[in-house]
């Protein structure tokens, strides 16, 4: 009582001792007494701290009797937050909450929602220790005790500080007991899958409207994010300063908030999305089948799209202003640091789609633990886009079988042939380093043929590396070669200044070593040699490969593409940086008069390449 | 004894018992004795039946001590094994093999093969009864011992009647216990990546080849498949006879059968794609970045292809040359009832692949067993074709990663609007379900416009029908109407002479219709009234949507694609017939002269479209 007294002062907080025992509980008027006396105490802002008051206690071992009202900290817990109509009871425990198995068994998994009929029975608890007074045994059994009566109780780890303050503010924290949790699962799975369906719906309500309707929407989203320019504004630095408190890291913060002029500039942005020539309904191919039966091949909507992003806010007007006019429904998750910025945002572009078309063409997803069972519904979500790291990339291409756009690392070469123009090769070099160190297509291996070590400008190019203050690591040859420090792998994102240097036997070896080592995101190649150029153009099996230029050209803008959705490193669907074609897919319409095929002899063939109208 | 006897007798084979006991075993003369009287009864075709010397054993229970050689039949048959050197020990029990727990828990599974290291002390034999002599306990023991002295062993259910047959040709069937087994799971995994990793190397080597040399692969397997036409048909014949020996149905049989010249109309159609343009390397798009910067979209191999095929072996030589053409290493797996064509085919086909690119760019899995391995290499197989029944390509959708194009299902609808022509709605209707039913791309539904039964037009749609043979199933309206039985299911696709009838009140019902309950494969609209027509080409979100023309035309060759890959209902990367363009990816390649990005200040962007050069 005397740590909790000391430890509450600290906070300028006062705290009370209330201590009690079994019998106490018998009596109908110390239970009336004990409920006002801890109101009035709450009133006063005292905390009461409640203990059994062992010094007059007459109970003895077993603890456990069906003589006994409660038999430990746990159970009187449990009996006190009944007594006292609690809001929550939390029960703090050394692990992180209830496990399935042992949690010194790798194999046991944290059990974040307690289902009575799922899991009684199922539970293994770990050796003795645990089981005694105190242990998780007790605390399981208190927790459902005071769950079945009506009170929610998470059993979490003490040992984390702000574990208390995460289960406030009702993040998935140790183990949730409930007593309605046996319909959550459903209701979880469902409402993700609700969410998919709705947004289909509505896309495809939206692809049955006429290009300048569709048009009509991106400009109303584009007035409405200016008419709620301040709404936006309070709600993202509301965030911002969230984020300052919480101490995050200054890039992160940079990337979060919206600087002035943003919704602006993201304004202006639709309203070029909204001229720019319809993506859907473009005939890519039209052949003539037969007389009078004509084959089209035309771009439509790839149906629901799931978005999952980091930080930025603006990414979530891009991403929407993008599906509504490629005709997409779309499910977003943003981060939680922008959760604010991402709800106003959401709210003002939805309320700018028209009831003909429903709102829930776009759907906004704010809890974290959404993303599995979204992940699941490979059969109504048809592309997913994560934008942020790598690990969010990874992590999700490790967890579904819905395709997925995007890249988890870049680890791009540039590789200087024996024939270079060295003054060239040092400005690509250079530019594809430090231009963007962090970029996915920055330079992160230089290849140089082994005769550059001969004339010396191996070591021009290091230098002027270093000059531009890039930290140097070496393969086996060149750091034994140039006694710089030998690199971890080959296989290895620096993401920053730094890059690993290595000498490679010609362009042959340079493939190999890009095909064993590389992402096959970006490859450069510098030579004045055309065939050599041309076998490396032509062999290494990249997204992007490129001649005398810096691999940091590779990017959406750059390459012209308009808006752009992401970098894949995928082979299938897209590849490469990706615009709006990426989100999309085509259809094969054939119009005729009458024909059948009558195995074949129906009609007779022409095959007939006809010219794309507009 | 007797039983044994009677059995053997009908099948024209004499038998004949041994009696032995327990201390026979240990006179060595005794065993000499024992191997050459059974050498001279094989000799003879004789089979010997041993079973212990009950009436003259001196053993009393404990059966099992270590004075003992022998404690059951189990164990005596695993010595006998030994002594006689066996190829094979086939131990019959009441359950189909080991199990991990009791074989009444629905938990326990089937182990197929043994793994010491692994299996020891975690399987839970079950009741009591089973530890008895000739329980499962003294099998495994048995097994054991045999396994481990070098004997394969086999437990398995004595009750189905083919089990040891299965056994004999290599199925997977009951148990496998063997002294390496413990190196095959590796073995196994590591198997199935290689293949994939060497057909990825192969495919790069076939990559860097000039088009012409790709072209000659093509010419050379040609003529391959000619000069070995008749060992081809006579592995075909050993196929065919063994099927309709094995009773399969006459539809497999005429599928397995290479007709006379089919060798060489395979040939010939391998001439014609080597002589079809390149599809590698093909500039789609070309852009001016900046003065002398120049980027390509180019075309190039998707890398490596597995196809599951059933039955066809045509179908493993259009693979391959198209796989060939299109610069795709290449793992195949067909059908077992195949298996002896397939293995000829595939090696005449790679005997042709020169040495330069590698004949592991064709790679022939033959077990069954291999394919869920296969299908875990998500990361170096970039796409599985499955081309077969809807069982197999569900099956193989549901337990993958790996794109995969195809379809599972084909519920084509046909939907005559109240303007339609009556005779030409007659002609599409009737062709779209008889030209060939079982078709994926046959009328599962046909769909009429409600005022056509005022009319009664409905009728005679359904008279056209019936006098064409077919049976006709109505949904809610249509049965109730018309009285006709009722389909179980919109979701249903007959694949025979039958066909759902349903009135739906105008088309925006009938593609709600078609939304709700086709599979996205081909539907088509009988109209002559332009802006509702227009309506269904336009909102009806299916692969292939028609307007007055047979749903039957939804077809690679019909559609003038050439070789047709498969036809796809996923939304991405291929939809509809797929030719060899399905096969491809593209590549970005940016030809430049030094340009870098310095912070966008590096160059002028002009971002001009160029022509694209031939």
């Amino acid at each position: 009582m005397a740590l909790y007294d000391a430890l509450f002062t600290q906070l300028d907080v006062t705290s009370s001792q209330l201590l009690v025992t079994d019998n106490d509980f018998r009596d109908s008027n110390f239970r009336k007494q004990l409920s006002e006396t801890v109101k009035s105490l709450l009133d006063l802002k005292v905390i009461p701290i409640f203990n059994e008051n062992d010094a007059i206690s007459t109970r003895s071992a077993p603890y456990e009797d069906s003589s006994g009202i409660f038999w430990d900290n746990d159970s009187l817990a449990a009996l006190l937050a009944l007594e006292l109509k609690a809001d929550l009871l939390i029960l703090l425990s050394d692990v992180e909450g209830l496990y399935s198995g042992p949690p010194s068994d790798p194999q046991s998994k944290l059990i974040d929602t307690y289902i009575k009929e799922k899991h009684q029975g199922e539970i293994t608890f770990g050796g003795k220790s645990r089981v005694g007074r105190g242990g998780m045994t007790a605390k399981v059994k208190a927790a459902i005790n005071a769950a079945y009566a009506g009170i929610p109780v998470v059993i979490t780890s003490g040992y984390a500080t702000d574990n208390i303050i995460k289960v406030l503010e009702g993040e998935c924290v140790g183990t949730l007991f409930h007593q309605d949790a046996h319909l959550w699962t459903t209701v979880k799975d469902v409402a993700a899958r609700d969410m998919a369906v709705a947004a289909r719906e509505c896309s495809r309500r939206l692809q049955a409207l006429s290009s300048q309707d569709r048009r009509n929407i991106l400009f109303a989203i584009a007035d409405a994010l200016e008419q709620n320019k301040n709404s936006i504004a309070v709600e993202n630095e509301a965030d911002v300063a969230a984020a300052e408190q919480a101490g995050y890291a200054k890039s992160l913060i940079s990337r979060l908030a919206l600087k002035p002029g943003k919704i602006s500039s993201l304004a202006k942005s639709i309203r070029v999305l909204a001229d720019m020539e319809d993506p859907i309904g473009r005939v890519l191919k039209r052949t003539e089948l037969a007389d009078g039966l004509v084959l089209e091949k035309s771009s439509s909507p790839l149906g629901v799209l799931l978005i999952v992003f980091e930080s930025r806010p603006d990414a979530l007007v891009q991403i929407a202003s993008l599906a509504v006019r490629s005709g997409n429904g779309l499910l977003l998750k943003g981060g939680k640091e922008a959760r604010r910025s991402n709800i106003i945002l959401h709210k003002v572009i939805t309320s700018a789609i028209p009831a003909s078309v429903g709102e829930k063409l776009i759907g906004l997803v704010t809890s974290r633990e959404a993303i599995p069972d979204l992940l699941k519904l490979d059969d109504v979500i048809d592309l997913v886009i994560p934008r942020g790291s790598n690990k969010l990339v990874s992590e999700i291409k490790e967890s579904t079988k819905i395709p997925v756009l995007g890249h988890a690392d870049g680890i791009c070469h540039v590789f200087v042939d024996k024939s270079a123009n060295i003054p060239m090769a040092k400005r690509i070099v250079v530019d594809a380093k430090i231009d963007y160190p962090a970029a996915c297509n920055a330079m992160e291996t230089l290849l140089v043929h082994e005769d550059l070590y001969k004339t010396g400008q191996l070591n021009v190019l290091i230098s002027e590396l270093r000059d531009a203050g890039v930290t140097i690591y070496g393969g086996p040859r060149a750091s034994s070669i140039c006694n710089i420090p030998e690199a971890v792998s080959f296989h290895h994102e620096y993401n920053s200044m730094a890059c690993t240097v290595e000498l490679v036997d010609d362009v042959h070896a340079a493939i190999d070593h890009i095909h064993r080592n590389g992402s096959a995101h970006t490859d450069c190649i510098v030579s004045e040699d055309h065939a050599v150029s041309e076998t490396f153009l032509r062999q290494v099996d990249s997204a992007a490969v490129f001649h005398n230029a810096s691999t940091r050209f590779c990017d959406g803008a750059r390459f012209g593409l308009g808006a752009e959705v992401g970098i894949s490193t995928s082979r299938i669907h897209a590849r490469g940086p990706v615009g709006v074609e990426g989100l999309l897919t085509t259809r094969w319409i054939l119009r005729g008069s009458g024909q059948v095929v009558d195995g074949d002899k129906g009609v007779v063939y022409t095959h007939k390449n006809l010219e794309l109208q507009s």
